[in-house]
């Protein structure tokens, strides 16, 4: 059975911005998409936000494993619904993989409980710490790399991660928990910072191999007997 | 300065139903509320559902320390707007603890982006063990006390908790992480679980003393600026 | 490459106390490797507190990718030396899977850095709830389910678990964190409370299952160069 | 009732050692003890490693609130008895507060159960982050601030923290989780990165407020009876 991969990618910036144009003129999920065709575990798909509600239908989201998810300046148009049908996924057991500006996106703010504000500003170098070296995310992955991103500055409005696999340095003097884990429901969430529009992040083999080991990861693990109502079965009593 | 506390009651089932009636003719919120009346630290305010949007004002919000929340049978009769106005303050520092049945509230649910399942049945005895003995909300409560109680058991849908300070035992087989701890934002949130209005639950001075402890826990301890935006100020960047 | 399993067993009581010997003639390891063997991806190798030095030596770790642990009266025996080494190699990877009244030999209380104390006492009906059914130590799970073991109750000297897994209830009133992880190092760590020795535990379908599940879920999973120094490699710097 | 704090210093380099002797000339204790001398609820008292047995006698112990830790070079001139004092008295309820390279003395490696590993260099310029703006051991620090520091650099290795509050930038590319909690048996433990004996760090008022909140928050806050055994009574069990 393929690990049965969605990404959707809200892809308008890459059309409309002369800077995330030349960068990802097909857009960020061609990039990671193209990279994950190689491996044979994978079935990928990919939607956009200007498929009829973001492409995000029951139906696919049902037949998602892990939800790869990039937005950015367009967080308040995808539908309440959709992000709620994305929400009850996770909790029914869907993996769920919001990268850099998508931590204020709908679906994540939903699953957090708070705001996932940050401080935030123009590209600078920033180097990537790997806290967690045996985690399963960090597979292959060296101590350090480096590459240009948008900075993303601690204070970070998220609730206490379950794990920090990396912590992001930028050298005019900020740090990130840039790699964070967390289990909502039956579902597993991986946040991970890099990735503005503007910058050939997705190009970068040490950010493709973790968004890689993290699929392996997220991908749900256990026995899942889906029902009507809208969370997981919870509903046994002993009775005498 | 007190701690200003605020109790949000449903206080419906109570005036209609004879079992809750019998019990807590004047609701939950007047035995709780008379208890903490003789802690001279404490200044105590009531809001019920009767009240105009349950009288979750922004302003009464706004000097609340400490919101507790009891909810049955209406949690959907709360507006999406007042439960909204409770989540903001909790992340800009207000302490939140939502009792028994508050487990599906919309804030506690919006706070924990979990449904907050669980499996319950009728009265069980339970016992309730003090497993982290030395956490101030545990202070001067005994190991383990008994009492009647709604069951509640697990599996609960929320996420880890940063610290589980009681665990339930039900007579016919049920265990129930009963107090468990979040940080969200600034503010600090306990979820208890006993309390059915059907059972005297309130008036036991163990679980008197453990709501009583809860409120020191989780006032606000840090230094707060307020501001227009929605959550707390995290705008500050560095600039060269 | 096969999942290389060793199981240390004291298997002392089990020859010379009548109510063990009757339930483990062969010792515990004997079941559980008996169980093992049909499983491929394993290769079981047993030792006991009458080989020299436990059977513990440097090499045997060095060749183990998890370690099962069952002792009971004689931890002291187990010389500071040995119990140094598993610690080590814990640090470096291995997991390790403390079962029952190990909560208290010198490994465990040495990676936790707590006492390990609980309460306990005589034979009690057991009910083990899966409190996180999507975790891989849960696959294949029931929700509940029930058997005859010693008691063991709270509160449990134990650092904060990383994850909590399984919550026993036992009949005449307590209640215990039965399955618990943690990260230590490179290492993952299962305790798992179920398996006294009078009692036919490691029998039963499920307790054999959950073990098996944790040792899939404990087995070193990244890229380890093993080093001359005490602890996994962390000396470089970056130098200009 | 005043809050019984400890400082154990190590004091040998700064008498020795022209880069340490030069910025400490009393020793450390001797700069946050005239500090902390201002606060009336604090009552100080300084050990060094020239006193019999570090100083670090049982009714010492058995009367500190909360012992500070500075040692760096000679950890392993504590000796075995005196390190397992402290690691008792805290399971017990006495919180610690490990400065610096007490990273990988001998009560803090034992209450962790890790190495305290990490990668180290000389001195860069570090900027410290409030993670967790509202915890009360960050009441009163600005977001961040910025002073000379020895370099301590991630990976490392340490339990996942309960709470991270601080993490450090520093110059040349490194980070660091700088301020993290943890819970042990019934103490509290803050882990404070800064200061080295070479740096005036100790008399930067920021640091200093740090120091003093943390002695605030690791205080035990509940009620204990000293027992004749090891660890804290564990041993009461429902009898029929």
């Amino acid at each position: 059975m393929p690990i049965r991969v969605t990404f959707y990618n809200e892809y308008l910036e890459e059309r409309d911005w002369e800077a995330a144009k030349k960068v990802y003129p097909e857009g960020q999920h061609k990039i990671i998409g193209d990279y994950l065709a190689k491996n044979e575990d994978i079935e990928f798909t990919a939607v956009t936000m200007e498929m009829e509600d973001c492409g995000l239908t029951q139906e696919l989201l049902d037949n998602t494993d892990v939800l790869l998810w990039w937005g950015h300046g367009y967080h308040g148009k995808v539908s309440d619904e959709a992000a709620r049908r994305v929400q009850l996924r996770v909790l029914q057991g869907m993996g769920f993989i919001p990268l850099h500006s998508s931590h204020v996106s709908k679906p994540f703010r939903a699953l957090m409980g708070t705001s996932g504000r940050l401080h935030w500003c123009e590209d600078q170098k920033e180097i990537l710490w790997t806290v967690t070296p045996s985690h399963p995310i960090a597979k292959g992955v060296p101590e350090y790399f480096e590459f240009e991103d948008e900075m993303y500055g601690e204070p970070f409005d998220i609730p206490n991660p379950d794990e920090v696999i990396f912590i992001g340095w930028f050298n005019r003097g900020n740090v990130f928990r840039s790699g964070v884990t967390y289990r909502r429901g039956n579902g597993k969430i991986f946040y991970f910072q890099p990735g503005h529009n503007t910058n050939p992040v997705y190009y970068n083999p040490h950010i493709l191999k973790i968004i890689e080991n993290a699929i392996y990861w997220a991908k749900p693990d256990f026995e899942y007997v889906p029902r009507s109502d809208d969370f997981f079965p919870r509903d046994k009593i002993i009775k005498d």
